[in-house]
């Protein structure tokens, strides 16, 4: 069971993925969960994590390329063993944050990000990918620490939006999009009945 | 004009690279000349270099797109604004070392990694490219300070030759192949000749 949480920043997806990791705990204690994030897991993601959030201007062909070189360590080194030993993985963002990011977004080549991305995980594909969903100015006015992708201006944060919109009506059998701008609350009973009906 | 050096490790580019640096600013000072490495150029590369030579063991997938992040910055920021500019450049390696280091070699998806540097290069290929060519055991033989891809096996250094040669027979209008067990006097010939009949 592999679950992605993707959206834009402000959405909440790592507060519910932290409340969400609590619950599978409790319920499923026999199936050992992994709450990971992308860039930044393991020691080779730190480090290129660092360098994405606070480096140096880089075109937007390195940034893509570093997230690739992410992403591979990650699904080769992390994911694919702990799935393959039994183990649920919540993972805050995967592949298609950088095709909505890189592509749509920045405006590379959709043809090539598609094709770079299957290459960097090697078929492991989610289970389910939960888009928190919220209009751009909402979810900009809930952000605290702005790093640099969040000075970008608003048009490219709407564009955001509409690319993850637009893979989730791609993708009907693995997204379940939720409306991020309800309480906590309803936000994780969705997150939780979306997560159940994909276990059953 | 712009000259990459390719081949192995202990074949004389670096050494050969920086005599005919000497040579061109005598005799065409009239066109500045940028001497650049791949990876490390610029603020990104001096990172990206530092996790690639001396960083943890990583999956083949990642090292392919951290040279690739590395590459789209040098091409972008530093070699397209100088050739702009009307100078020259010379390049210790450059993206035929990634298609022979990580496809052949390492056996990553060829076409892969030919779509991945076209991507990169955004069209810039060198106008020419001299491979320092040599046996492997005499190559291996002159390093001193080995780093991370020294490490490898014989096995992995012959491919690497080979790959080498089959894209200088694939490319004959931009390769040419210096034989590198000669003495540096006639290595430095040959190769003031190859840089001579191309800015004719």
């Amino acid at each position: 069971m592999f679950v992605a949480f993707e959206g834009p920043e402000g959405g909440g997806k790592s507060t519910a993925l932290r409340h969400l990791a609590e619950r599978w705990q409790s319920r499923f204690p026999e199936v050992p969960l992994l709450c990971s994030r992308e860039p930044g897991a393991g020691e080779l993601g730190a480090r290129i994590r660092e360098i994405l959030l606070h480096g140096t201007a880089m075109p937007a062909r390195s940034e893509l390329f570093l997230f690739l070189a992410d992403r591979s360590a990650h699904v080769t080194q992390i994911l694919k063993p702990h799935l393959a030993a039994g183990g649920a993985v919540f993972c805050d963002r995967y592949m298609d944050s950088t095709f909505v990011y890189q592509a749509i977004a920045r405006g590379l080549d959709e043809g090539f990000v598609r094709t770079a991305n299957d290459f960097a995980v090697e078929g492991l594909l989610p289970d389910l990918t939960l888009l928190f969903d919220l209009p751009v100015e909402v979810g900009l006015g809930r952000i605290k620490d702005k790093d640099r992708l969040d000075n970008e201006p608003i048009a490219f944060h709407q564009k955001v939006r509409e690319g993850f919109l637009r893979l989730a009506a791609e993708n009907p059998s693995r997204y379940v999009v939720i409306d991020a701008s309800q309480s906590p609350e309803m936000i994780l009973e969705a997150c939780w009945a979306a997560i159940e009906s994909r276990r059953a």
